[in-house]
């Protein structure tokens, strides 16, 4: 296997897992052009995804052995995508962490786990079940199709276009006045999405993203 | 037990499974000032929510006469957020079908569980594992902070500002142009996120949100 | 293996799973003249079939690729013998749904299962244990040997001939009249089972078929 | 418990266990008129029948002590529903014969489990799943809708009318001379079932119960 | 292998089960002279005595068709030495029942599974455990060395000569008038036990085997 | 409870463990006017024999303060009759030793079992299985009805009187001198065991027992 | 309970975790008059240790709450004794860190499992599995009663006094030069141990305790 | 595998189990010059410590035949570091000293079990939990940095010079009068341990070993 590149260092991601994580994550990454060496202790699911990743490799990722022939070390990015089995998933950032990866990702359970993996040294720590809980809380009224909160207390929202908003231009609405929000993307109806501007004149099937405050927004999405 | 409500039917949404998804959702829910009705097997989970949630029961959303007890069948909105036991999640679906609830959530773990759940009559379904891991894979390069793909092909990240756009108006730096993104928000260093017009000035240690098309949106954020 | 077939397509049932219903319906359609395609996870069930079945192979009805492999979709008719795993039972009809077969039995264990099934797709769904246990219901007299309700509240029985029948012809009887059923075969002692007619006249030793309303031929029984 | 009866002994049924054929054969007994004790060893499905069955207790049935306290032995009919657990299903046979039940039947789920409970005394020994794959293996065409074998080698059907039989009075259609089948009941369309005579003449919306030599009456199938 | 004996028919021992109980049986016939045919479903235990006796199998005594392939059918003696698993007990014994083994030996763990093996067929049946409790009750004393009923309430004992039997001659101590019993063999110091005559005199080192109704050995071996 | 005895120490016995061994063993003591204190950690097993033994106790017999409350240290026999779980019976026995009871029976299920409850200080080291295997061994030919070995290479069996034996009296027939056997009780047809003297004749339907050298009784059993 | 103490806060120590080392460590530790509160989550080792130690509590120390609850943030020094679970362990080392307990000692299981704890925060961590086995190493030849490592390559151990030492004294012997070691306490045989001098003379009989390069001390135990 | 060595007998150590303890024993002892025969039931253990000890076998050692395979008898040394099966450990040192193994160790769980090893023959035994609990308790104050008990209330301990010992001649501090200790080493910073002299003065940085009775270094090291 030459997955121990020289020079285009950057490109290569080493997943561990290949769970419904870290599998969705390693596909997409591969999509967009990145070399990922993938490692599960399952055989199965290694072979699985053979054909559809750059490298695939069975190993025991909690052994610092199996990671270092590999080539663990070698990697500037790395993604501990373990989240059902605490202990394995802690074992394997510590070493990854020791073995001088520079950043390392990793999965958590819970918020105790993640603070673990961040204590144990992780840069950065991922919630799947617990974030995509409070995303979709968001969409329980049928009105926000869509919803990510893009920092603590700012949120952008896909929603259809209220009444309020149809068959003038943004700027005559003065939505933003009013809400304090900004349309920031429109999808007029049978195109795709595009910018909006000032003069964007909404229809009442489009879908429009809308950016501001959260309770900014969710106050709008309650317009119909 | 009062949560059989009469008028404000709209407010209230029925969660079954106190997992991680089930419990981060239902208390975002309640936080935007929902009724939550919260189910689960587990008395102890049951218990940990009690003060928390608006009303929490111990029961077995497997069993129709269970569902019935608790009303199920008067809730305009359900959340199916059992994820790791297929069977429980499609039986638990089937029973929301047939009783009549107006909009079901469910949550799966694979594809082909979505599919059935689909199949059996959930109206929306969400993957958090899956959604998660090709989120996380947009954030790879470093440069990307936060990403959503609001649309198939469409996408929303956030990114430090690049030094293309650093000291001159965005109409000047023909930015949209050049690569067919829009900057729509900006947090200028210090400050809360904000819209962002053609006449801002962006400076080194801002952080944007830019809209555009998914590769248009990956291109723009190798600029360093 | 050759169970592609162009033409006769209509002589081959595709059946999942080799336990005890699965193979004893198998062995019946091959001895009936079908061709028949058993599929297990089983090495062990599907060897002890392989001389027995026209086709038998090991493989995962759960997993999609494998089903394509054994040319699921060429079939006209399939049967999913799963009972005992809820999941597999409903993950395989589901995927036999989208492969377009297009008449689905599949054995269900329980009320709940079956309108799953049948929310999933399964166009004819069968609860042995629960449909035997109401047959069997019927033989507790000790005078009804056979029971068959061919609809609802219209039932066959074979039972012996009640003194009320004996010696005298059916019509003669007035049977019919004082308890609404028709004794539609007769087994003379000694002779294999035939028709009877108005002039049949039965003996103490023989066997009748009876057809009527449930209820009535359930009162008639109770002669002896 | 007042289940010790002292006269209409014939009126009662012990049922061991309340599994899918327990329970669906007790229902019906109950529904018949039957009194019926069942017995389970969990109280959860004790409880789930208590109000439709005559007498349930919690008890199990492989202790002898057990047995003589629920007063098995004043019972002249006894049905072992216990099917999974081979050794509980014989055990309780045994126990039920030493405490001289008149009539015992009991579910296999093998042909040799069906020996030994033979072999150890019981009466009468069903095989559910076995019997009804032997039975959906004759509606596989799809023209044949039910079947039963009421003696080897002799069988009655349900099916559509034949072209062959419509707008003729039976006896002028010469089908028994030249299938050697009777049609013994007819559904005509809208109408319940009744009985069929030589001068019923039948439609193409109706439905037909035919009785012959399996062979002949699977031949006779064949038309449409 | 050639255990498909012609002729010495009467030499040869099915046995099936190599546990404690099957294996020192095994080991002690063939150091009898017999020739035996020992099954195990264990290839470590088979392999561990493939030395030691004549003929040994890896085999599933509870399969018919593996029974039939050792030949179990020419046996004219079988033990079934399987105690812990009840059902493959009664299976085997059932099997080798229907094969028409002549004489069929089983051990049981309880009285109810010995009762069952009965049923099925078994014509004579051992407790080990159960027997051996009852015979080293009788050895608590500390006089008995050895004990056997020979016959419900007849026993053989081995003892101490009590101080009452030294020096004098069996006849002249009238032990078997006052006690009712028979010192039948006799081993004196130093020497292998012989038979007693009635003019046998015992000394205080001797041990002796003495017969009579179980009461009357015991009242006996009470004596110092 | 009052079983800690003053003076009739020698009456009693405590039984640790009321497995099948225990049990039997257990009653039979009590049958013979021990008393016993009978241990097991099973409350339905202790419950099932609190009215037949003299006391039962739930207790854990691993545990030394569990022993030191039952007073376990006043008994002068001590009967170890756990065997499945060998680390439970070698604790015990340790813990026995230590607290000074007199005499120790320990019951084994192997060899090396034995061999290390003797070396931690058991005084008596019984192995049912295996011994009746043995036993057993020697009722194969069908003519030996019981057979104990009395001591290594001396025996006493049970069988029906050979022809060459009917007829003439024990001394008349030479059988000492020929098979260096003695025959030493006598079951006369219809009448229970009795010594036998050199003037016993025997008839065809009597039993007798043998004594001798094992080789001896084995061939004399081989007569018919 | 009282364990909140408010001044002595020095003396009380937190031991989560009862085991052989939990349990060991506590009893010494209130020997040596400390206060210990002890966490267990098995009720019946934290009964077991009630009278022994100053307070006992069952809880789950991997729940922050119930931490909490029992003041665990008021104590200066904390023990985390759990070894076999590693998740656990690490759980409750993660919260005891951010509860700010000052000094933390954690047992770990292995090398990997002790540095994931030191990256945690533990401030100690302790391997008895470990060094236990490299300390017993020191004792194989039979020489060295007693080894402990001071500190890399420099070591204490007991041993018999070698033939060289026996009759001079210590400063005569010249063995501090010859083997770079001191003879530092010595126990004249019927003696305690107590400090040596170069005045000291030892005796065939004694024991000494010897300090110095572990190489060093090593050799000279080969003195016999 | 030549481990079976005539002559230089004492250099080998015969060690059962590969575990913590077993390993770092084995690997101690190979660094110190012994040869080593490491014995372990699993292979990858086995395989892990392959290159570094001298030789490793995979053996089930409760089995006697696979002792003697690897010349278990010919050891005068062997180590039992099975700990976590107290029916392994049991059984392994029973057949080491039924195969006269001279000196056994054998490491303990709990104080029952290093009774049971040492009635069984074991000649000594090691509870690393136990010992490391108790040693570890004795540094909970800080000062104590080690600590070792020699003998049953004769301890060594090292700890930080107090504050009393800085700046004067051992011998002018009185320390061994007033506080019943000696110091036996003495560490100055920057440099390794050394031997410690009444002239010895000791500094601040200063570590030192004192010896003493368990109760003055105790006290002695409460001093700062």
């Amino acid at each position: 296997m030459s997955h121990r590149r020289s020079r285009e260092k950057n490109k290569g991601v080493l997943v561990i897992g290949l769970g419904r994580f870290g599998s969705s994550l390693s596909l997409e990454l591969v999509n967009y052009g990145w070399e990922v060496l993938a490692v599960d202790t399952s055989s199965r699911r290694v072979q699985h995804f053979a054909d559809s990743l750059t490298h695939t490799v069975v190993a025991d990722a909690t052994d610092e052995e199996a990671l270092r022939q590999i080539g663990a070390e070698q990697f500037t990015r790395a993604v501990v995508a373990i989240g059902t089995h605490l202990e394995e998933s802690i074992l394997t950032t510590s070493l990854l962490v020791d073995l001088g990866v520079d950043l390392i990702w990793a999965k958590a359970t819970s918020r105790r786990h993640g603070r673990i993996l961040e204590q144990v040294g992780a840069h950065r720590v991922v919630l799947p079940e617990h974030d995509m809980g409070e995303r979709v809380a968001h969409l329980m009224s049928g009105r926000v199709l869509d919803y990510v909160e893009i920092e603590e207390g700012f949120s952008l929202i896909k929603t259809p276009t209220p009444r309020r908003l149809q068959g003038v231009s943004l700027s005559e609405s003065g939505i933003r006045k009013e809400f304090g929000i900004t349309v920031v993307s429109v999808k007029h109806s049978g195109h795709p999405f595009t910018y909006a501007t000032q003069q964007t004149v909404l229809d009442s099937g489009d879908l429009i993203v809308v950016a501001g405050r959260t309770k900014d927004v969710e106050r709008f999405a309650e317009l119909s």
